[in-house]
């Protein structure tokens, strides 16, 4: 059962359950840190099949399964993760623009279109570009 | 901004963030517990303005706000709540059918839509009905 879903269902969904976020990832030998947007679900696993229909319906993403053996009483879960620019350019962010999210993770949705429009025009690979991303999301 | 909200959207927004319960409540002089059947979504109390939707949208319910001042690190949450029966079995079991939950959370509102069958018909007041109701639940 991987059937599409309707988008406002997954708007709902997602205004309740998924997570837009960026990281800034710096190692030693790199200039500056690596800018990375990804859009993510994560639920527990006997709700993989929703993570599939989800996944359907914006045609792009992974599924993982997630484990942590050190803590045995930690139910596994699946987390859906699209990190990938292009899909996040092409399809999520259309996806939402189209089927708008009404409570508050609009805002972190505005937050991530604005600095995926700055990630397309290669901004982020400069020292100011990162800079205004850091502020865009409050940090120094 | 108390604008309704598409059907769809509420519906994978309650997949997400929504609870369907019942409830036994034995006080020392009842001869029989009283049965409640309640839906309720609870957020933190900068979502309020959806909870607002959500109830204009499905016409029924209350929204409480919750502080629980001996805990001062917890950010107070508002409540949206409906345990009116007849709010229950005539508005929002009729909505959740037209627009059905697609998660793991359907098998919940199919156990609290059995049981409001059942408590329609008063059922709820026989001790045969309350053995029923508790089976439906798992308890013994």
């Amino acid at each position: 059962m991987n059937s599409k879903l309707n988008p406002n269902y997954i708007s709902g969904f997602v205004d309740g359950e998924g997570c837009f976020s960026v990281t800034f990832n710096k190692k030693k030998d790199m200039i500056r840190p690596e800018v990375r947007l990804i859009f993510e679900i994560e639920l527990r696993e006997d709700d993989l099949e929703i993570l599939r229909r989800i996944k359907n319906t914006l045609g792009c993403g992974n599924i993982y399964h997630l484990r942590y053996l050190r803590y045995s009483k930690w139910i596994p879960h699946y987390k859906y993760k699209v990190s990938n620019i292009k899909d996040i350019s092409e399809k999520v962010i259309p996806f939402f623009r189209k089927y708008p999210l009404q409570a508050k993770k609009k805002y972190s949705f505005e937050r991530f279109y604005i600095v995926s429009q700055l990630v397309l025009k290669k901004k982020h690979l400069t020292n100011e570009g990162i800079l205004k991303i850091r502020r865009i999301y409050g940090l120094k």
